[in-house]
């Protein structure tokens, strides 16, 4: 059984922008904690819609012709096969789910990664 | 595509303790709003794991043998097939997630509500 985990804590370890870290799993699906500033390059997941819960700061979800503004405590649902791009002006905070782990390059991480 | 949700302005529509509210979808997962007070029945879900993530107050999750205390921004999850009671002395709020809705009989709603 999984050991219960804080996501505020959880939060906390994560060093590096736009690398997710799985704290859990439930039907098949891995929930992980990411942060964010700046912003990943445009990108789709063909496989898995990919949900957002925002918990500190603003993330921007840039879609094709709208751009979705989550605040702390909004949840948002990216579906599988459309193109975004995450943006945050300043540091956000959030949990991803999702079917598996999007942090790379196909899951749109930039190449130059901000310190 | 679906509008995005606020989590704590769901949590406070939600009037009936221990009825979850949909509100999203992801992967065939369902993102549930519930609150409680008191405690459900004891019961299992042998077809779904059981995710809880709490927003507010204290949700004790009654194992057969043992406690798990959770506090705002615990996430938990309680596999499938494992025999479980949520218990909160007093209001607790909590997202949920699953596969399908539980906040019936079998999903350990009691008989008679608190009001």
């Amino acid at each position: 059984m999984q050991d219960k985990v804080n996501i505020h804590e959880a939060l906390e370890t994560v060093k590096e922008h736009w690398s997710q870290k799985v704290i859990g799993e439930a039907n098949g699906q891995m929930f992980k904690v990411a942060k964010g500033a700046g912003e990943t390059k445009w990108h789709k997941h063909d496989d898995q819609d990919e949900l957002f819960i925002l918990y500190k700061g603003n993330l921007t979800i840039q879609l094709r012709g709208r751009n979705i503004e989550l605040y702390e405590g909004d949840m948002f649902v990216v579906p599988k096969g459309i193109e975004h791009c995450p943006k945050a002006e300043s540091e956000a905070e959030f949990l991803i789910a999702g079917i598996n782990v999007t942090s790379n390059a196909a899951g749109g991480k930039p190449n130059v990664l901000p310190n």
